[in-house]
Order: structure tokens, then C-alpha cells, then sequence
């Protein structure tokens, strides 16, 4: 294992044009850079990082320590109410918990769970008096919790939990329940271990009817320290990651809790049972509530794009230094210089590039609808679709990415000190959880649907063949910056010169715009002869889900694309620009090349045209090759970030000390002939 | 944790056809089954079980004290000579060694690693003094070893170790040093702690000439126990997984052994310093004595296969008992009734199916050629290509589907005690050991290549019209009995009725076998400008890598797909043979959807035809649906190898107690009405 992080001088090739690495590196630090950089500073502080050495139960202490360290730092209060000394800066505040990632995964998950879920329940979804108990204690971490929601039968499917709230008039109290185990609350951060209280989602029953989930403030422990009547604890023990926090199961066996617990914006009860709302449809509230909660979801899209972010800045260091097998001119050749090594490796940069810029306009969404600025019920439910088709985009690249990069450096990428194995262990569980990702996808199909059957009501067919492009795409991210293309795009296919012309930006952009249109309307067509079926629907739906869900999976790559585009084009200085113009070709096209059937199928490439993408990619693959360790500087890691030994230069001075002792070796004339020569030289 | 395996009785949706489990459980388990099933009644021992509850450190120990119970259960004797007690019975030996991946894949690897690797380097590579000197003693464990090939510079490039054998014929001694720190033996099992020897793969120079690398029995440990002088020993710590075998690192400070350590059967030293070899070329005596090592390969492909087997037992067993939203009935759906959790899940168990048989062919291969019944340079040569061409598909496939399983579980899947990231951590590096599978690919290639070229010597162009279908494939599974289809199938383009009927067996195996075989004549052609150009042939066999790869994969996945027909075929029960065709059909079409563009841009497919492809696959898993329990109990596992609680139908308790519970609120006339069902009422 590394004691510290080494400071190492990378050079990178010398090459024309060259990126203008720091400017890149503001680009990609975002909106948000100051904070970006002041998380990172932090934790450049070893106290922060994780220390491998550790089991799962000095880990999880390990953690909660650092808790503590980061409220000393002052680097929890952002998103919380300037009365009690926070900052009320929400896009800030997600930018400095991301940058987490680096230290510790169960860091900054521990994090969440304590001021990002517990805490923003409370905030969110209570009222002043909540607001006036609470959140003092739980922003110095007095008081520590669970954020109860989950349960053992019900995941993503929140609206059905069992655990019910049902209201005692006499005692003017809740009894919190769970009436079978299948609703136990499961997998809670600070459940097992470390919480002293816990927001529990449950269905609220008061004079005989059920008015859906609400949330209720459940105190877990009394004040010896024993868990308080009723309260059932288990420890969920070792995971697939995130070892540093205490998950667990929570049930409550008639727990009661005053009335005045439930955190009672959107719905409330008063003293005789009787309930009111702000919302009059119970469909609506519930949405609106769950909605609050929807930074979990934008801070995972950051966390994992920056996780992708560390593991190719070690790979791609490791192969510029790494060589294996000789080459033509007899020398070993460095990894990245081989065809495929590009390929698995540049492709992913590109992505990542696009999942860092998209963030960005994804967090200044977020941030205007929660301060307040652009808080439509429109922009909420924008914001809510944006984050459910970007976070699953970005965390199952990060495992992807993570594991290229392992595979990448061979052996060495299996060694825990070089961070690969560990982060993505650590993310793993990123994919499904803050809701599994194949339901968010399928939430976004479900919108797309809903907005293609708005454009079409009361129309004939033919305003079908009229939609436009890009209609779909673009519109979530209104009031967020991102441009659309000119739609009148003259036929490209009969016009273009070249490969190249024909694939550049408008073209992409078409292409990527107009499947996720057509696809739409397509499943949209399949699913109509249903009507008021429900068996039917069910039926049709269920066969068309797949699609649905590839085709909301193409909405989000399309709008990473508009985000790659426009960074892209903020760019004044030409060379950065041409660069970055490359990489963001690369991302399109490989986007087109991962679904070159359906582009073909539907009529809108040539086969000629299609069979020519793949080589453009590599060609691409090509030209970025000299600006590799450029593009993964740009990320602006240091080696307190960093970590891995195998990024640190060490492979480059172990191959420098192997070619010099060949070298010396040769010159001093001992050195032993190969018998392959030898024989070589006989036979002529 | 579950403290022991619970049984369960898994219910199977009565269904016409059905299949024959126990006949299907035979057919996986392949020619040595009853190996097979002795190894699984033996595991069935909590003592071999990974517990989960260690720590690194205490794991080793464990592992190591399991290996001792491999002994004492004449585990670990099947293949080496019937003089020390062994069988040598190949196929049975890597049958039995591949089941201990369900107990612990530590305790499979480090097992290798004794026998596998280290005994094999002395029992193939030696000769009778060495087998009579150490053999027993490694098979009863007195003796262990670690295998000194890879270094930290050459991985997969093994005839480029920096580690010299300098002959001193003064002393009669060779002197085994690592000149540089580049060529530290790295990532060797027992090297950190318990190998007291090791076979170590150095540069034979004598005389000063460099004869390739050798393999060398070096001592590690005095009889005091403590390292011998100049041995430098390293602790790799903490890996990704296999944490319970102590991977280090060896360096050797001019190290002398005795002349005779030199294990001679394919080149000697006499004490002259002359160097002699039944092998005159140094290439092949070097590629000759790596092929020996070959069963490392043979045993990872096998236990990667039943890796994922596990993993989709798990996944499919809560998928038919996991209920989540509710369907048009009213009633939570079962996951495995959702469309896109068939398709996540059933397509990787065909692939499955396809590895496991595969595998068993491979396994005939290997027992022919190492029991001297097949033993013929070409027999020796297809083997390691196939070796080559097989490994990789099932190593990344499990990987894929552990993660798919894991994800599928949704944050169950996380759990560690439900095993599926356990398995995944510990099965990460088989995709880069033994053989980095990008470059074994690329072996396969190369050798595609080689054959494809062999066909076309002195002859012209118009040959290679006439390239006869499959070819390629089915060439290496010679005298295993894979037969091939015929090739003169008429144009099913304009004569099929129906798309089913138009992607059959026989068109599978053409459109399969016609894309091998094109896109090897499509790089060979673009690789042909170079001639001897070496520069202008290292920049096109660089361009061209990820298609050659691309190629060697279409080329196992070829087989896999014969061996999957090989297998149905043999099946005389009706039922069960349609219910296994419809699979293999499965695994054919998701290979044929996953390049459907490739078939398209190349005129194998219609455009229609292709579009047709995923509808079909869509179908098959409709229908393949109610045989999903039955297809995953014929891999045999009993609640001893499976282990995880959600899979022991504890999920399917925990269901009926929830309906059960709402079954009984609902008759007892207390239930609360739902705010929204009285909203929909009032406004009637």
C-alpha cells in the first residue's frame, strides 16, 4: 500500500494543436468550480481517505469520524437555511458533496443519508417548528438518522409500503407499524449502528381512510442510549461496497409518536384526525413530496461521472507509461498505443466528458428550481425527468468504466491501493439504488409517451410525419441554457463529400434526435390498439418495455450530446476547441455505432455511410491519442486525489531502470546472444 | 449472515411442454459428472464454505487449512501419475477443481495455484528425478509453491521476463537474479506468505548465449523457516477479491540453485554449460512448454460457466417470488413476468447453457490431448486456440451476468450474504489471468488468420468466393464430435414463410459462421499492402486489432453455438429437446441481434428480416418464461452451494405473509379506504 500520494511530473507528448488544459479544467469544474475546488482542497487531507487496512466495523467508525471532520470544515451547511448558519445554496452544496467520491464512497454516502436524505426531510418536507427542533442537531451531527423509506418488498415502488401511521385521536399520537416483515425498512444508512432517530415513509390512516405516504420523525433511542420501545434493529452486515456505513433494518412494533412527528407541509392532521393538504390529489402530493428528495438522484449523476473521471485519469496515466510486446522498431510499445487499447479507453473519456457537462446544466436546473428562481410545477417535474434519465446513464457508465479501466492495467488493476476494484465496488450499488435504474429509465419512456400523445391530440395522423426533430430532446432542459439545432437540415446523404462531413455535429445530432423520436412514436403506435384495456395494456406495455426503456436511454444521450455541444462551442480558444470538437465527435458516433442497426433498419443511414462509422471512430481514436494525458489532466486530480500507485510515475521509472539496464547491457558488450539470432545468422 | 443453507421447495407454474430436469442436470454436467458430483457432495461441508464474517488475513488461513482438507479428501490427486497415488485422469481433475468455485473461488484459485499451476510446472516441465523428488510432497501439501511467470513488466508477454538463469558452470550452479525492479515476479499466490518453493520462468543464458525462457524449482524457505539469502519477498495486501490467497510479490538477489533444479524435459544443461532441446526452434520449444500450462485456461472457462450458472439460479429463484407494482389484476407482479427482466435475465442463461457445453467439449479436447490419446502438435495447437478462443467469452460472461444478476436483485443484490457480489468480486480477475483475454482473443485471431491463409496459398483470388461456410468453424473441436451443418442451404431470404422459420438452426449456424469467416478475410485483405513492410504491417495489424478480436469472438461464440446444437440434438425426450432448441434459439438470436448491423452493411440479413430479430427474441422469452425455474434447478445445486437467503424462499414467505395479511385486513371489514378511492367515488 502507498503511505502518501506522490507528486509525479507527467509530460505529455508534444503535439499540435494542444488543449489549453486549465481552461478545460474550469469548463469541467462547472458552475459550481469554487466549491469544486474548496471540497477538494479538504480532502486533500489524508484524514479523509479511506484506509483500506480497515474491517467493516473500524471502517464504519473510520466514517462516522469523518462526519464529525466535515462539519468542523464546514462543508455540510450549504443547502441548509442561513438562520441556522447554512447557506441556502443548493447547487453549491451538491458540487462540494460529490467531490466526496475521491476520499471515500461511503463517505459521501454516509454524507447523504445524514444530510442529504435524513436532513433534507426534515427540511423539505417539515415545517418551522421541525425545522426550529431538528436541524440544529442534526446539521452539528447530534442527532444522527435514518432515512426509512425502502422496505424489504417495496424498492422503487414506493407508494405501496406497508408501514403504516395510523392516528390515535385519544392519545394524539401515530403509531408507527409494520405489519408483516416484507415491510421492514431495509438497506438504511445509520440504521444499523449509528442513528438516533429516523424519517419513516408510511401510510398515513387517520378516521378510517389511507391518505397515502407521508413522513413521520421517529426518534430511535432515548436518551441512555437504548433503543426506545418497540423499535426492531438489524445489522444488513458486509455488502458489495460502501463497508463504511452502518445499513440496516428497521421495523416498529406500534411505535407511538406525537402527532405533531409528521412532517406536515404537504399534508397534516390536526388534533381530532382530520386531514388537509395543500394538494388536493393524492397522486400529485405524493410526486410532490418524493420530489423534494430528488438531489439524491442529481448528486449520484455527479459522484458517478467523477468517479468515471478518477478511474480513466489511472488508467489512461498507466497507459502512456505501461509497455507490452515489441514493436516494429524493435522497442516495447506503450499500451495506449495499440489500436484496441484506444478504443476501450477514449470512447469512455469522451462519455464521461458528456456526463460532466450535462451535470452541470442538470445541477443549474436543479439549483433554479430549488432556490426558488424557476420553481414551476413544470420545471419540478422537468427536473425529476432529467434526473431519472441522466443518473442511470452516468452510473452505469461509471461500472463500465470502472471495470475497463481495472481490465485495462491487467493485474495491477486488481490490486485494492490502485482504487479501481474499490471504487467501483464502492458504486456498484449506485445503478439501483436513490431508485434502480431500469425504473427511472422507465419513468423518462413513460414522460416521452405522455408528451408525444400531448402533440397529437386532437390531430390527424399526418402531424405524425410533422413532429419535428428535436422536439423531444431539448425540452427538458428549458431555461437551462441548452440550445436545440437548426431542424432544416438539407439531406446530407446525397450531398456530402465525405465520411466526415457526413457525420459531423447537425448530422449526429439528427440522427441521435430522431431515434428517440421515432422510437417513441413507434412504441406509442404499438401500445394505442389497448385503449381502455387494461389486460391488453398491460399485456402490450409489457412487450414494448424493453424498447420503452432503450428508448428513454436514448432521450438522455441525446441531451449529454446538446450538453457536450455547447460546452464545446463556449470554447474561444481554436485548438482547445478542435480538440474537444474530436472528442465530442467521438462520443456522438459511438452513440450512432452502439445502434448502427436501427439507424440502418429505419432508412436513416446508407449502409455505405454505416459500414464507414467504425473506422471514423477510429481514426478519431487517432487523432485524440496524443491528447489523452492532456484530457485526463483537464479533470484537475492531484495526487492526494489520485491515490493509485500506478498512476504515480512508478511505472514510468520502472521501465525507464528496465530499458536503461538493456541499454547498459548492450554497451558493455557482455550482453548473452539469443539463440534465435544465433540460428538466425546460421541459416544464411 | 444465514447461518446454514435452508432447503427449499421451489414450485415450478405447471406448464406442457415440460422438461426432464434430472436428464437436463446430466447433460450440463457432462462427461464427468460423477467427478463433478462428488467434488459438490464434498463442498456440501460448511468447512469448505467462504465465510464471509474474515478478514484478509484470517481468510488465508482458512483457505490454506481447506487445502489440507483437499488433501485429506483425495481431492487434489486426479491428475497427476498413478506412482504417487494419483489417477492421472485430466478430465476428471479440472471437473472436480473448477465445482470448489461455489464454495469459495479463493479456495478454487489458491488450489490452482498448488496443483495447477505450481505442481503441473514440476510434473510437465520436469522429469522423473523432479517428480520423484518433490511431487509427493506438493501433493500432500509439505511442499507449497508459488508459480514465478508474470512480472510486473510483462504480463501477458511472457517470452519477455526480465528474470535471468545464468549458468555457472564453476559451481554447477545457475544463478537466478531480477536485474531490474521491473522484473519482480508479481500477483503470485503464495508468494506472500506460505510458498516455500517456487517454479520460476527466468531467461536460460549459458555459455552466453540466451536459450528463452525456462522454468527453474527454486527454494524459497530454509528448513528454519525463514527465507533463504537473497530471496525478496512483497505482500500484494488487499485485492479486489481472492483475498483469501496471499498474492506477492518474489525478486531474486543472485539466488543460486543447483544445476539439476533446472526443470529439463524440453531443454537441458549439462555441466559443461552445453545447452541441448528436443525442440530445435526456440519459438516453438517455448510456445510447447506454455501449452503444458494450458489447464489453468481449461478450468477457468469451466468455472467461470457454473460462476454464472450460480449467479442466475439466484437471480431467476427471486425472480419468480419478488413481486413489485402492481399488474392490471390489481395483484404485484412476479419480476420475471416484466418483459425486460426476462430479457435481462433469460438471454445469459442460454448464453450459459451454450458455455457449459462447450466447456464439456473443450474438456474431451483437453483429456485427448493430455492423456496422449489425441496427442498430436495440431491436436496440442487447436487446443490452446480453442483454449484461447473460450476462456475469454465465459470469463467476461459471468462478470456480466453477475453484475446483471446482482442488479436484477435489485439492493438485495448488494447484500453480501446473497453472494452474487462476492462472486463477482472474486471472478473479476479471471478475465486477465491465465491470459489476458483481449490478447488471447488476439491469439485467436492471429491464428484465424494463419488458417485463413493456408487455404488460399497459390491460389487465386476467385478461391475465396468459394471459402467454404464454417470453415473455420468446427475445425478445433476436431475428433471432439462437433459436427458441422451442411452448407448448401437454399436462400431462405425469398423462401421462408415466417421469420421463425427464415432464423432456424441452419440459418443461425450461416449467418454465425459466414460473419467468422468474412470478417477474417476482410482484414486479411486489408492487411495484405504491408507485405514485409514491417512498419506499414504494425500500423494495419494496429488498425485492424479490434475487428481480429472482434472476429476471434464471433469465432467462439461459433462454437459455443455447435456445441449448444451438439447438445440439444442429443436429447431424445420431445419436450425437453423443444424446450432446450428454443434456448439455443435464444442464444443464436441475441448473437445475431448483437451485431445485427454487421449482417445488414454485409448483405446477410434484409432489412426486414433484421428488424424481425428482436421481436423474435422477445417471443422466446415469453415462452421460455414458465420453463425459467426448471432451467435453472437442472444446474443441480443444492441449498448447500447456493447459500443465499433470497434465494431459499424466504422471499416467497414473506410474500404470502403480506398478502396474507392484507387477504385477512380486507375480510375482516377494518380496512382504511384509500383517500384517492373515495376522491373517485365522491366524484361519480
Amino acid at each position: 500500500m502507498v503511505d502518501a500520494a506522490v507528486r509525479t511530473s507527467q509530460k505529455t507528448e508534444g503535439t499540435s494543436p494542444r488543449i489549453d488544459v486549465k481552461r478545460v479544467e474550469d469548463l469541467l469544474l462547472g458552475t459550481w468550480a469554487d466549491t469544486r475546488r474548496t471540497a477538494r482542497e479538504m480532502i486533500k487531507d489524508s484524514a479523509f481517505w479511506r484506509d483500506d487496512s480497515l474491517g467493516k466495523d473500524d471502517h464504519r467508525e473510520r466514517v462516522l469520524s469523518q462526519l464529525h471532520l466535515l462539519v468542523q470544515n464546514k462543508a455540510v451547511h450549504r443547502a441548509f437555511p442561513k438562520r441556522f448558519g447554512g447557506e441556502e445554496n443548493n447547487g453549491a452544496n451538491i458540487s462540494g458533496f460529490e467531490e466526496l467520491v475521491a476520499a471515500d464512497p461511503s463517505l459521501q454516502i454516509k454524507a447523504g443519508v445524514q444530510w442529504g436524505l435524513f436532513g433534507s426531510a426534515v427540511l423539505q418536507l417539515g415545517t418551522q417548528e421541525h425545522h426550529d427542533k431538528w436541524l440544529p442537531g442534526i446539521m452539528d451531527l447530534s442527532i444522527t438518522g435514518a432515512f426509512a423509506m425502502t422496505e424489504i418488498g417495496h424498492g422503487s415502488d414506493v407508494a405501496a409500503v406497508g408501514t403504516t401511521a395510523t392516528f390515535d385521536a385519544e392519545t394524539d399520537e401515530f403509531i408507527i407499524n409494520t405489519p408483516f416483515r416484507g415491510a421492514t425498512k431495509e438497506y438504511l444508512g445509520n440504521a444499523a449502528l449509528h442513528g438516533i432517530a429516523a424519517t419513516v415513509f408510511a401510510q398515513l390512516i387517520t378516521n378510517g381512510v389511507n391518505h397515502g405516504v407521508h413522513c413521520f420523525y421517529v426518534p430511535l433511542r432515548g436518551e441512555d442510549g437504548n433503543d426506545l420501545p418497540g423499535i426492531g434493529r438489524e445489522d444488513d452486515g458486509l455488502k458489495g461496497g460502501l463497508n463504511g456505513i452502518d445499513n440496516g433494518r428497521l421495523s416498529f412494533d406500534h411505535v407511538r409518536v406525537p402527532r405533531t412527528n409528521l412532517l406536515n407541509k404537504y399534508g397534516d392532521v390536526d388534533e381530532n384526525g382530520v386531514y388537509t393538504s395543500s394538494i388536493d390529489s393524492p397522486g400529485r402530493r405524493f410526486f410532490t413530496m418524493l420530489g423534494t428528495l430528488v438531489q439524491g438522484r442529481v448528486s449520484l449523476d455527479g459522484a458517478a461521472s467523477w468517479g468515471s473521471a478518477l478511474g480513466l485519469y489511472i488508467a489512461i496515466t498507466y497507459a502512456t507509461q505501461r509497455r507490452q510486446f515489441d514493436g516494429a522498431d524493435g522497442q516495447e510499445v506503450v499500451l495506449l498505443d495499440y489500436g484496441k487499447h484506444q478504443r476501450r479507453l477514449l470512447p469512455r473519456l469522451a462519455t464521461t466528458y458528456a456526463q460532466i457537462f450535462a451535470h452541470d446544466e442538470f445541477l443549474q436546473k436543479f439549483d433554479g428550481v430549488f432556490s426558488g428562481r424557476t420553481d414551476t410545477p413544470d420545471d419540478r417535474e422537468d427536473l425529476e425527468t432529467l434526473a431519472a434519465a441522466l443518473k442511470p446513464l452516468s452510473t452505469w457508465h461509471a461500472l463500465d468504466t470502472l471495470q475497463e479501466a481495472r481490465e485495462a492495467c491487467g493485474g495491477a488493476g486488481f490490486m485494492f491501493e490502485n482504487r479501481l476494484v474499490g471504487l467501483r465496488q464502492d458504486l456498484d450499488i449506485y445503478v439501483t439504488f436513490e431508485g434502480d435504474n431500469n425504473v427511472l429509465l422507465q419513468l423518462v419512456g413513460k414522460r416521452l409517451l405522455t408528451d408525444f400523445a400531448k402533440q397529437f391530440k386532437d390531430k390527424d395522423a399526418a402531424a405524425l410525419a410533422k413532429y419535428a426533430v428535436g422536439q423531444t430532446a431539448g425540452k427538458v432542459f428549458h431555461g437551462a441554457g441548452l440550445r436545440r439545432f437548426g431542424q432544416n437540415i438539407a439531406d446530407f446523404g446525397s450531398t456530402a463529400r465525405s465520411v466526415e462531413n457526413g457525420l459531423r455535429a447537425e448530422q449526429q445530432h439528427e440522427l441521435l434526435a430522431d431515434r428517440v423520436q421515432q422510437m417513441v412514436a413507434d412504441i406509442a403506435g404499438r401500445l394505442r390498439p389497448a385503449g381502455k384495456d387494461k389486460v391488453l395494456g398491460e399485456k402490450l406495455f409489457n412487450e414494448n418495455q424493453a424498447d420503452l426503456i432503450e428508448a428513454a436511454r436514448a432521450h438522455g444521450e441525446l441531451l449529454q450530446w446538446e450538453a457536450f455541444t455547447d460546452a464545446v462551442n463556449s470554447i474561444p480558444d481554436e485548438d482547445t476547441r478542435q480538440v474537444l470538437t474530436w472528442l465530442r465527435d467521438l462520443f456522438g458516433l459511438q452513440l450512432i455505432e452502439k445502434h448502427l442497426a436501427w439507424h440502418i433498419i429505419n432508412g436513416r443511414l446508407s449502409t455505405q455511410r454505416a459500414a464507414a462509422v467504425s473506422s471514423y471512430i477510429d481514426r478519431l481514436c487517432l487523432r485524440l491519442r496524443p491528447h489523452a494525458l492532456d484530457l485526463v489532466n483537464a479533470f484537475g486530480y492531484e495526487p492526494e486525489h489520485v491515490r493509485a500507485p500506478i498512476a504515480s510515475g512508478i511505472e514510468q521509472q520502472r521501465q525507464d531502470e528496465a530499458r536503461a539496464y538493456y541499454a547498459d547491457l548492450e554497451a558493455s558488450g557482455e550482453a548473452p546472444v539469443s539463440e534465435k539470432a544465433l540460428k538466425k545468422a546460421a541459416k544464411k
